[in-house]
């Protein structure tokens, strides 16, 4: 039986949702869209044989659509997400869930309330085959118990916009949500520190930062996110256990020894960097709609997400050690 | 619009196709199987909402077939990819082609009298992403021109019915296929020489073999396959060119620092090392047919690979260098 | 000409630098050595056709000692190194140069007073083959402007005697002298967190723990130190400049595929990983002396390591950053 | 008690190795040399505080010369070695032994009448860090019982006078001996043949090209020698056995991210690649010399490249397979 998915957003992120799941992925159509730009909307509906509504929450209200999709604007996450759950319909929303920790609270509360999991929050690196190797190794014992991770989130470079709080909100989110699934475990603190900065960075962005972050069982993770690193989008993740050191695979690539050199070429896009995950998320969560089991990340890991990113970006003000507190995990989290 | 597929022969291969088709890839269907065992054939049909039909033959005259999968046994695949051809329908037909050269010859004629490229065979490394990426490396002057390829294909232990003439036929037949593809070039000789055997091979069997094939232009490939190699599946390939050397990616794995040793996890089970490329060469099929353009491994290909097999079969009796002739290249394959 | 050497302290460490300079290096004996055990000293002086003076003392003012090695017990240091340049005689003192920051300064100001370098530190690290490319590498700009360091120092296991402090003054310590020399810099704090502790460390030890410096220019540089970690003995050290990333070479190791593993094998014992910079580092001592110019680690050197380390263990009491202030630098180590 | 070596031949190599024994090594001192250019002699003797003498004839027969090297042009080989064994002193010859097979047979029966190893070979890739390595891990049983070679041979470049059979003689002989060693095993037989050749190689030199060789127990060896690879000075050899493969470590080198690449430099002198083997090949010599017990590559072994070198060129001309015939190897050598 064939999923009728429902897109609100058609920009670029959207767009390459709805081609995967027309084109590369199995289970799932997508009968009906809506942007803010309403003939985008149109454009893109064409194309695929659905059609266009006028809002978003013509989307969700929609009869023929099973389930939705939100990637739209962050600023409007919180009301499609809440109308979804208002719906009954199960919810893809893109990163962030919302874009405070009090709106993604609402939405925690909203689906506590109706009582069953609808939505699920697109962080992709879980579905990586690097990280899942990686989470199957230590859950394994093959390290012994973690005590320290070691991360580095390196981009090439950045446009004028970017922020010295975006460093957290846009970049070290990714190690925020993914450390916290790797590891078992939630955070307690979080610092941020400013090493020397880089001569490439605009004048408002502290580059490179190095975020450290406390769990409750007092694993340490350090995340060295360095956005004008020049040389290649370079994604590093090094667990120390009590037995052992396991290290996320660099992307498989022929080595090749030429001019006096021997060694693989870096990806310079973050784009190419987790695309398949893209597709295994995209596929596992279509396959979990339609069984009735959404199992990916939830509510509570956005907002875990979204608390410890504004504890970052206080400590960046101050250099001070800044506690975390989710309060307590609804038992449907469990 | 979704491609309706028939599949003729409902064993391991082709219900793994099957379960593809329908949970993993996107644009076709299958609406029709056919199998030896006519329960099986029905239990595969009802797994997938699809019909049994009585015969391959039938299969592939179904009106609503558009395109048809041949997996069945090698001894069956020229009869049902002529039926094909005859019928006009485009058809994926497993490795081999058909199990001797003059069997591939009569295809090849027959698509060729059909004017139009029909046939697709199964030599799903061309597939994989380490091959491609290692492809694009060359076909870019990465190297400069190839001068020479070293390969080995290693698979842990094989059962005890596995001959001499196996390593050629069952295992080398891959790389006899990729290294042409990779090189864009034709074999001229054969030749097959035994190392020293292994104390954990069978009587019957000559293991490891060195295959040495020279093409057209001069290059020389050895290939070392190694059947009884105990320690794991590991595929080598290392292109020699005149100003570089390239080598196939080994498979992403975890870093792993533990017990005194620093290293990463190797295969053991040869499905799971091109996995990943099975699901690109459907899609690509899938896609390929729905667009009118054939375009993977061809007739030819399936042809060229069956007389150098039988080349190297040859030498293995003698030691000796055999010459390879495969005639002109008709221009549909050009 | 070939120098001649008194040797202080005939224990472990000195009796393998009279090897060294005996069986492997060229261009020095050993012709007088002492220790706190009489008859220890004259069994080794036996062995080399040497002599056994009754005291330290009385080796350096041997009339024919060109130059002395210290491998005595570190609170005999100060004295003896006190002492050579009291003589004038050119001093290799192994590490510690003193037990406290303070004697560190006494031996600097008298050499300072002498007005010529005359004392080596023992801080072998810097002749390490792996070390000079990564120095050589960043000094040539291969990573542009250095931003940050993280480090890594890994030890299998310790004896029960081993302490929270020891991690600082016995283990860290080759850290803190190798990464001022990398650097080209002087630190301006210290700072002490513990991780989960892992259940391998006995009650009065603190393991692992993540030291973390700040330099004059603000590079920071983290050293994870890890004393019972099991798997090897294992020294990381990766750069981060404005334009790349360098890590610190693996001993060179046989790849191995065995066993469904791909790797190379860890060592386990820490005299293995820079058993080559003894003997490159006390040749060039040699050499050095015999030339007339001392110019490995300085005594500035050994009370700049000493200061930092104190400022380590002060904060491991607090976690608090403590301020690392080395007064001005005499013109004699510029 | 130190060494009192002579030197014949003042040439690169000579002076390389009276630097080696005069500035790094313990043991020996060089107290007479000669060359055919009798200034440059005496210029070289100055520098180290010997004496020239007129011809190697007189070094060999000067009263305190306890062993000789012979560093002189390959044609005066067999006369200074034949000298020396009539004189009954040890003596270092460098690659070759003697120019021809026979003339290493005239050594070798001198040798074996005079009774007593005198003469060793310099083979240094057998004090390789590297090979020895991969010795032990064989040895050892690492691997299994060795069945398959696989080895290449790479230089960046070579000049015009490189000739077709100097790729045996001046290159693969390195491979023709380490081989022999490294199995523990004879050859019985020798190809070469012919890949495509490299624009970049000369008229008159047939570049790359493949040497096969076959031992008495089966084992077979591939080497690819290719002298114009232009990317580096490249030495690779794996060795497969029954179960396990293992591969000679990469020279350490510095892992770079730079410009969106991740590798290590390459080294394109071969001079770099094996320096520091001669250090311990000359010490080691200087210590079996001193103790007596000649153990490194002896006669036999010049004897045996030399006869295997012989085929291989024979080979060149025909491609034909060229049986190795020994003859029985004296008790002196087992």
């Amino acid at each position: 039986m064939t999923l009728k998915l429902g897109v609100i957003g058609t920009g670029n992120i959207g767009q390459d949702h709805i081609r995967r799941i027309t084109q590369a992925l199995s289970g799932a159509v997508v009968v009906a869209v809506s942007d803010i730009d309403g003939e985008r909307a149109q454009k893109v509906a064409q194309g695929i044989g659905g059609r266009a509504e006028a809002t978003g929450q013509a989307v969700i209200a929609a009869k023929d659509v099973d389930a939705v999709l939100v990637t739209s604007f962050g600023a409007t996450h919180e009301e499609f997400v809440l109308a979804a759950i208002a719906a009954g319909k199960p919810v893809f929303c893109e990163k962030p869930l919302a874009t405070t920790a009090a709106a993604c609270k609402r939405i925690l509360d909203a689906e506590v309330a109706f009582g069953k999991r609808l939505v699920q929050v697109g962080f992709m690196r879980r579905y990586d085959a690097g990280y899942r190797m990686l989470k199957a190794l230590v859950d394994q014992g093959g390290i012994g118990a973690p005590l320290i991770a070691h991360c580095a989130h390196r981009n090439p470079a950045v446009g004028d916009d970017y922020t010295t709080p975006m460093a957290i909100t846009d970049t070290v989110i990714h190690e925020i949500d993914t450390m916290r699934w790797l590891l078992n475990d939630e955070y307690v603190s979080a610092q941020v520190v400013y090493p020397k900065k880089t001569s490439r960075a605009s004048k408002h962005l502290a580059d490179p930062q190095i975020v450290m972050l406390e769990t409750a069982t007092g694993i340490r993770i350090d995340v060295e996110v360095f956005v004008n690193a020049l040389y290649a989008y370079d994604i590093q993740c090094e667990l120390v256990g009590e037995t052992g050191v396991a290290r996320l695979p660099e992307p498989a690539s022929v080595l090749l020894r030429s001019e006096a050199r021997l060694g693989t070429e870096l990806l310079t896009d973050w784009k190419k960097r987790f695309i398949a995950s893209y597709d295994v998320e995209l596929q596992e969560w279509i396959n979990s709609v339609a069984s009735g089991q959404i199992s990916g990340p939830s509510s509570w890991d956005g907002y875990a997400a979204a608390v410890t990113a504004d504890a970052c970006v206080e400590s960046q003000g101050s250099g001070r050690i800044i506690p975390i507190k989710l309060g307590a995990k609804p038992a449907l989290y469990k």
